[in-house]
């Protein structure tokens, strides 16, 4: 047993001071958060300085992605619009040149990124399946397996949400470009899923999910024989949805039904179910989605970045859906930016302050419903028993530095308020994943030799003084 | 002089490695930029791992709301709306609390974070001028003397745009709560400035700006009165204009004009002009402002706390009017974020990617468009000869951490970008201002002491544990 004792402790939307928490060090999971006076005296380990609080969940992620960072923020000068579509074919790019060394190197050092920022836990919507030529390796799964490499090696926890991807749009083939994401038949995608799932049991700090792509990549008759497989394994199912108008018109097209009305169809809203963006959604899919019990996985700086629309936050959490957060293109990695985001696109939008609010009394907050987007709400979605500083929960957590400038001024009670709306992701200058202290004063012990295989792979993406790697 | 040779220098709208630049201590100017061979080598200091380039200027700040940073993200339960005009109850409670003592105490430590972020130019539109009861002090420029001495004392260069204030709506005496902001008749707001700006006179990193407050709190009659003033002298002439919707219904049910159409008529849009905010604009008004050679000072991350509305950057720049960044109400200090967010508000609106770009030949990029946002453009409306770096400006630039974690991956040519979208202010590493070094990796001098003092006034502004101190 370890503990640590904090001069606060993030707790039940709050800041407490006197507050200690106690692990097992062993099981990884949390034994108690008490009194520090309460626990074992001899043991606690005193964090001066720090405020400790939940481990972000970054529920959508494509690691191979953070290479293009910076590499897609212009477009040709004979080209009239540049869109999500026209920078899908810069990632194609990027995703085509990727070695399975290149995907390890790659994720590693995403992931360390993320540890530093305060992410524990990843859902890593992994949909790079095959070698450069469109074949299959030996092992269907051996891309799946270097990512989950990446995150044990970078310290990371992962769900490995193994993406089912069949065709390049309702009732179109695979594009030549898209060779590399191709899963085969829905039995060759369960087999490798099993097989990863089967695998990886028992296996501290990684989980797997189901993942079909989307209306556009998987045969509607899939979808719910997916979903059947997800709830036989007790697995957690994610999909992306109606991130761009192309695809809501393409599925009403060829079903006469919105994408969310057609997965109502299929009978797959259930509180497993978390559908990614879901930006261009009606009243009545907002309905949907929250009947269900399901999440939305808003991520909000790809999002602004790729020009897909506005999430309706305010909608989906009145009507009782979860929201939980990714970082998705890896464009920014600061769940900060992603949790204000959701409250600030609706400031702009309605010209009001203080929308998204929690709390009981006299007093309605912002900053408990962003922190709980960050933290629990990101766990339930990819069902991993994290996202709050309790009693048998997973022992991850983060120290928050208080006296990092950004923070100066603050108080137990603004604190959270300061975190969510005002705080850079170096505010977070220590990290624990399953009881194990991975980031200490801001620094992660493999980000040299992280970095310098991840420059080596980007070296070779694009030449300095080049715009047009991809 | 001093010659800094740092791995890459900003010039042009590109990174170029090889340059260094050389630069006169005693007046603080920059005397060469050129190939490090060609400048003295003996003098050189390296810079390894460094990227040079101009700092930022943030032309629109109020020092003193660092004070309520987090303290506004809530409201009352029996509250239907919070908006603008309940923050600005807030805002005025905390400005009504402040000794000339606290005013310094909290400036400078605004000033000390701004620098850490890179801004090494301030304009601070100060309206704060009376004691408590409403009594101008002695010297009426004893509050603005304060901010001055404040940014002395942390090093920033500070552009005073000494606030003019008489009505409290337009039509309407001041309110009890805004009786520190009173500046009295127009002569008597001349003559205080004329005396500031006299003093300062010769002063390094210290100049003066008119700056009526809006059309809300000066009468009209003044508005070409003043404009005249800061024409005589060669200042700066800064106003709020179409923050709120109110204030474009008030000023066209009073006067039959717009804000902007009524600027237009008093004949005060010229280049000097800065309006801040400008985000309820119609057409007619985005040609006024483009045609005088004016520039519009966004402050995005204000805007987005406020409620305010978003600003119209696509169609101002097409016009051909400036923008000029502004970090107003101090919720954020990150220069990086308030650029990138004129692109991404324009996206989510539009759902096209790379719109405000720049360059020619085969490509448009988005990056060199925003970092002149951050840096020419806001030296500009402030009328300060610095934002490049070029023979004769002023020497104030700041060190990019090339190791740092957000940028792994770059190069020369991506740089820019991945600094505009991807970085937060940590990036930042040194500071020179007037060629004085600031920031060293990444701490300032008086940092500790300022905190301390800072910490010191928030205390007393409101007890740990309460939420309710505004």
């Amino acid at each position: 047993m370890a503990v640590l004792a904090p001069d606060l402790l993030y707790r039940d939307d709050a800041f407490y001071s006197g507050l200690a928490v106690e692990f097992n060090e062993s099981t990884g999971r949390i034994a108690r958060v008490a009194h520090r006076l309460e626990l074992d005296a001899h043991d606690a380990v005193p964090l001066p300085g720090r405020a400790l609080m939940p481990g972000f969940v970054n529920a959508h992620s494509h690691a191979f992605q953070r290479l293009i960072r910076g590499r897609t923020q212009w477009r040709p000068a004979d080209t009239a619009v540049a869109n999500f579509w026209s920078w899908r074919e810069a990632m194609y790019s990027a995703a085509l040149n990727l070695s399975p060394e290149d995907v390890y190197d790659v994720s590693r050092w995403c992931f360390i990124e993320m540890l530093r920022a305060g992410i524990t836990t990843v859902g890593e919507f992994h949909y790079l399946h095959n070698a450069p030529d469109g074949r299959p390796y030996t092992d269907r799964a051996e891309l799946a397996r270097r990512v989950i490499g990446a995150a044990q090696d970078a310290g990371i926890r992962i769900c490995l949400l193994n993406t089912c991807y069949a065709a390049g749009g309702i009732g179109q083939p695979l594009s030549h470009e898209q060779r590399r994401f191709d899963t085969g038949d829905v039995d060759t995608y369960v087999t490798m899923t099993e097989g990863l799932a089967a695998d990886v049991v028992g296996q501290a700090r990684v989980s797997v999910g189901i993942a079909p792509h989307s209306v556009r990549a998987v045969p509607r008759e899939w979808i719910g024989m997916l979903h059947a497989f997800a709830a036989t394994r007790d697995l957690p199912f994610h999909m992306h949805v109606s991130e761009q108008l192309a695809e809501v018109d393409a599925c009403v097209g060829r079903f006469g039904l919105r994408p969310v009305e057609l997965l109502d169809d299929e009978g797959v809203l259930d509180e497993r179910f978390t559908g990614v963006h879901a930006t261009h959604i009606n009243d009545r899919e907002v309905v949907m989605l929250a009947i269900g019990g399901g999440t939305v996985c808003a991520c909000p700086t790809t999002e602004r970045d790729l020009g897909d629309g506005f999430l309706r936050g305010a909608d989906l959490l009145r009507a009782g859906a979860g929201i939980a957060l990714g970082t998705d293109s890896q464009t920014m990695l600061d769940m900060f930016e992603e949790a204000r985001l959701v409250e600030y696109n609706e400031r702009l939008r309605r010209m009001q302050r203080v929308l998204l609010t929690r709390g009981a009394g006299d007093v309605l907050e912002v900053a408990p419903t962003l922190l709980r987007m960050a933290t629990s709400a990101g766990a339930r979605s990819l069902r991993v028993p994290a996202g709050a500083l309790e009693e048998g929960a997973l022992a991850d957590f983060i120290g928050i530095d208080l006296d990092h400038p950004a923070l100066a001024g603050w108080t137990a009670a603004t604190l959270p308020a300061m975190l969510a709306f005002s705080a850079a992701p170096d505010v977070v200058s220590d990290v624990w994943v399953g009881g194990r202290n991975v980031v200490a004063n801001g620094l992660h012990g493999r980000q040299e030799e992280g970095m310098r295989a991840f420059n080596a792979v980007a070296g070779r993406a694009s030449g300095p003084g080049t715009h047009s790697a991809f």
